[in-house]
């Protein structure tokens, strides 16, 4: 499998009282085909995978590969810090017609070298063996931060649907030497949004993250332009968008990002303890925030295909 | 609720094969009540509660509960990174009569406040509000490390069936202050069992802990001699027991354990993945290096009451 | 050498321009003489050792040899990020009369094993043959937490003068196999006053640690307590300190305890950058505070001998 | 002050029994002029600055100034746990000539907000008000991870003659706001060098690091493949230097470094505890895996300008 453009990392859509939102799975598809994307990744960090119980990840699963209907490839995660459960849901992925399955490590007890690391992976990658495999690599959330290239180096022989890996992380050195290994062989997603184009600059060609959901277009015109080789004006965009995230990470990020769908006429309701919605006035402030960086109005023109480089403040 | 005495944080019985082996519950229960403990804590750590799934951790649960046949309390973890689920387990182990119940924060996404962490609880100890709930901190695995006696404040009023916190962390000063808040309204067990001695120089009265699921008889003897004033012999002993431990941790400290048990003719099998078992070869390191402490020789001097303090090396 | 009792981590006194106030060290020996104390730490961390030149440092312990004037033991502290420094610092304090020195890893590039940090302490010991020497475990500072019962055991026979550790750390299972080290071979000394009472209990005798500059009457007073078997009175008694150490915590330690020590009459000035003083707000509450806890009439009580356990709140 | 390419952290060389090797100065420079090096960074991390007394650290800065003889710029770093050791070194910088000043935030005490760190380099840099100042943002080594772009928005109105950041962290959205701030103001120096190229795609002009001392060229010719739009090219000759670095950071690295300026003739003697110099047969290891990795062989021929992209495996 291989995966070029953008994936969103989507957030499941919740009703006001907490309860699973579907209806809203085939709208926020919708958005996402107009905005160009390549592919969903469903019940990961944005999606509250770890918010919900397996057997609302089973239908959250369902309702978007569903929703994709062959639009957009689904990926579902399946990390858990029970094996079993990951292999439950690996299992029911195949089932209903995902196109790939995705883990992060065990996150209670945490892998302590890359070969234990790699038997848990293929333990779950084994219950879906028809289906491209990728790690996910988030250090930053689950503690485990292993040596890369030597995780393809372990896996190659020992997981055999290994696909790539989900990569999010800053270090791009690494990056690129998964990405260059033996001549390219995995699929290696970059993860971390803000850094897409200094990714570019060492060969990754697709990405999952969670302002794909509300802001692909403008990262596609990243990609279009650096295409281009008119890195000066890619620059210029990249930082816009660097710029949209400082704005939203002084809050909690994953709610924060909820506003901001919401700021854009998709509601995917609130977050699920322990994560906690925005207040309204923060809400407010993040909105008059953005209004006043000019990103609403940013997006508006790229979508219009009325955007200028450099026109904007 | 107030335990005093030990809890054995018990290990989870599983099959060579890695299902669950619960014939072995009784005769767990038999040696622990044996040995003089007052409890038992079942499906956390050292169960392996984030190794099983919720089908399976209910299981569990029922299993010792039946066994334990009021003979010794039983304390069912039910922390998850998901709180629907924990809310499951803890209105299962109010259904089957557990005597309480426990749970670690959510550790995927981590409770950012005390406040945060309250209402997280609260969330779950709602969920069987005839059973006394114990927040189990355990800041070292799960990377939650909130100030604990600003918990105690904070959840008084939320938590209405808050027995106490289940404490393990080597921080003796902020345990004491939880033990003495309110003048002593919250049963604050203790979870390192290596300090126990130190711990109840501040005033614990009971702990719960992986180690005295085999080694039960000599910590109540430290309990003993330090009641009785003899505080020397209560060191001498103590001290044992802190090598005894030594010994083990060169290992992974719960696979280490678990062959532990077997050397004591107890077989609860292996671990699950990510955690690994001890190779034959470590194991019979161990088994030689706690031999030549004569770790075993003291437990069965202490079990035959034929121990006196400063007796052997 | 073996230190019994209590030793200060004194806090480097300055002038209100930032300057050394060297004039204040007599008066804060004898503060101490009269306290009880058996010794003083000098250029420590409450000692402001990092903040200071290496010129100053000799100049501070100078000046303190000579005014503790053989009524109390005086240990100075040479670590610092670089060895050839440390070593000026240990001949300068064997020159003066200093009776022991003590020196924290090197914590810029960090030793990586045991062996390394004694090859590392061995270089800076050595240049003061004739002092013993204490390694100062802090882990929480300077990043460097190696096994001490290991350092024990490598440093044996590698650092002739080797007295002991200050032993900065809440690990008191470990603290417990260090002091029973062949038979008690070494001066484990014990550096989390809130500690103490539980420290005791696994058979500490001597402690340094920088509540001793204001309030060593009261821990005197654990001790006593504590050596009489009256183990409750003891515990009440550490649990008021306890409580105050929780009221200053709320602000920057050090400078917290150098606002402290100016409520109690004895003015060491403010902190050095990147350490910033109380603003008078912050000093104001925070005097109100211990006031409204009683400490300040306990201390007195303590002090004129009228102090009843369990007489105050 | 602007600096454009790349700026040699060299290591400071030492003799076998550890004193200073001066003499190794201008043969240093001589290579690192011949090499196309725009500067050196002097007294830093791979300097062993830390390691140095501050007598050293005066005699190796103006070493170092002496030999470039104008023809390299000259940066000295000055930080030090001490901000008063710090200011000595600055003013020392500054008179003999030195073209710039940085300093990494104090690491034993470490700021605890962006402001408390802008003030401390405020004291550091008014000790040399007429030299460029640059932050040195070293976080994994320091443990200071603050804000940067918020370190600039503060520093403004406080340090006259702040110059900019050397920036060495993977975080390059971070380092991207930094370099756009106020439309470029300050020079944004970015330190890790295997990222060189991702950080050129979001707009480094100039770079400090280690391995710039003996393996500029191939930067360089990375820098110059990408000025001219043959991006892929750029790529894969960053990957034969990501490897390179892959190689010898199973040593430790500045260990390593100095094995590999051995190897390229250019003895800069060991290092200083508590760093410790690779054994005979960990350089032998690490030259045959350098050899086979042809790194050398690819030096040498774009040294010779005969290296074609692509040609080597």
């Amino acid at each position: 499998m291989r995966i070029e453009g953008l994936v969103a990392a989507i957030f499941t859509p919740f009703n006001e009282n907490g309860s699973l939102n579907l209806a809203m799975a085939p709208i926020l598809v919708e958005q996402l085909v107009n905005d160009g994307l390549t592919g969903i990744f469903v019940c990961g960090t944005n999606g509250e995978g770890p918010n919900m119980t397996i057997e609302e990840r089973m239908e959250v699963a369902a309702a978007f590969v569903k929703a994709a209907d062959k639009k957009l490839k689904v990926m579902v995660h399946v990390g858990h810090p029970t094996i079993a459960e990951s292999q439950k849901l690996a299992a029911h992925a195949a089932q209903i017609g995902a196109d790939a399955i995705s883990a992060v490590a065990a996150f209670y007890f945490k892998p302590v070298s890359v070969g234990n690391l790699v038997n848990s992976m293929a333990a779950i990658a084994g219950a879906a063996p028809e289906l491209p495999f990728y790690y996910y690599h988030i250090p930053v959330l689950t503690g485990v931060g292993m040596d890369m290239l030597e995780f393809l180096r372990l896996s190659e022989h020992v997981i055999p649907n290994l696909a790539g890996i989900k990569y999010t992380a800053p270090t791009l050195h690494e990056y690129q030497s998964c990405l260059q290994y033996e001549g390219g062989k995995y699929d290696i997603l970059y993860g971390t949004d803000e850094m897409l184009l200094s990714a570019m600059a060492v060969g990754a060609k697709g990405a999952i993250g969670s302002t794909y959901s509300f802001a692909a277009p403008a990262y596609l015109q990243v990609m279009q332009l650096f295409g281009e080789g008119r890195l000066e004006d890619a620059r210029q965009l990249q930082y816009r968008l660097v710029d949209m995230v400082r704005r939203f990470v002084k809050y909690p990020p994953l709610p924060a990002q909820k506003a901001i769908m919401q700021m854009t006429g998709l509601n995917t309701g609130p977050c699920r303890l322990p994560l906690t919605s925005l207040s309204a006035e923060q809400a407010a402030a993040l909105k008059t925030d953005l209004e006043e960086s000019g990103f609403f109005q940013m997006m508006e023109a790229i979508r219009s295909r009325k955007y200028e480089v450099g026109s904007m403040k």
